[in-house]
């Protein structure tokens, strides 16, 4: 099998929470696997410059009736959360965790945490309802709150992002076929097709 | 027939220039005409808070080798032009006085500059470069180039823009249709799915 496909995101990002119902299957399609990094938009975008949804309110305005589009023309379920965005810090020092111990169980734990956030809108930021999410996948909770304030797991956190922002991850989502970015759900048929044609 | 697609575009847009070579025979499929309106998307970007690729080298890196790739993948001839990118107000405006006096000749004109500036990588900012596309054709040279000094069509495009901006209009390129926004070329399959579904 080929090397995987990195997925970089962030749990609040709603065009990750699209690309993320598609891009295990597309890969598999092509025998290949996908590596899931969660990342932190708020911290790359200081670095590249790119100004926030918040401070831009027609391309909000904009981009909040994209997103309940695309959830009607992919036929995915779709709530804009209240709060939106929100602080994703938590969920993905939970993932790196978690996916150190069951790679499975953690892939299905930030599919989960998507679903949760934009599907159902509830409120995703707290260790509370990340453990909970975890629980819920049969990893124990208190093990997982008790990591979530160590050091070592925040650090670890901090140098996933800064390995993504050295990969030159700018964006969510954000995909690295053999050396090839491809920025943004709108992106998957360009992977495809780059698949497809062996890399040409 | 039902109303035109609005597709607001900046002349210096890489990914507007790859929606112009769709969007027509997109339209022509459900019987819809489409209106260009060439608009300037630095003034736009004043007031909506976005930031030009110019300051974000990542993403200008990025999008660098994303236009690259959509060439090819579009089968489109694509030269990234130096300077890049340049002021449009010229060709713009050339393009409304253009457009009042023969819309299927302005049309035409428009595909010109765009196939000018991106396909052969030739300045299109000056009135002489402006002029001679338009002279090529069979527009009067020396009548647009007089017209381009006239406060009255300089104003017509600042009327122009801002008619965009009231419009919602935050990037390029930009469609409407019946009331209904799209943004980017990369939402030609949603405008295409929107016509099918009856505007649903």
């Amino acid at each position: 099998m080929s090397d995987p496909i990195e997925f970089y995101f962030d749990f609040s990002s709603p065009y990750a929470y699209f690309a993320a119902f598609k891009i295990d299957e597309l890969a598999e399609g092509f025998a290949r696997d996908v590596t899931w990094k969660p990342t932190l938009l708020g911290v790359i975008m200081k670095t590249t410059g790119n100004t926030p949804l918040a401070s831009q309110p027609v391309k909000r305005d904009y981009c909040t009736k994209d997103w309940e589009r695309l959830g009607r023309f992919m036929d995915v379920p779709w709530t804009l959360p209240d709060p939106f965005p929100i602080a994703t810090q938590t969920a993905a020092r939970a993932f790196y965790w978690l996916n150190d111990r069951d790679p499975t169980g953690a892939r299905l734990f930030a599919k989960t945490v998507f679903s949760t956030y934009f599907g159902e809108g509830r409120d995703i930021s707290t260790p509370e309802t990340v453990a909970d999410i975890a629980s819920g996948l049969a990893f124990h909770k208190d093990d997982l709150l008790e990591a979530l304030s160590e050091g070592a797991v925040k650090q670890r956190l901090r140098d996933e992002v800064s390995a993504a922002m050295k990969a030159g991850v700018c964006g969510s989502p954000y995909f690295i076929v053999d050396g090839e970015s491809f920025w943004g759900s709108d992106r998957l048929w360009m992977i495809k097709r780059w698949l497809q044609s062996g890399g040409w």
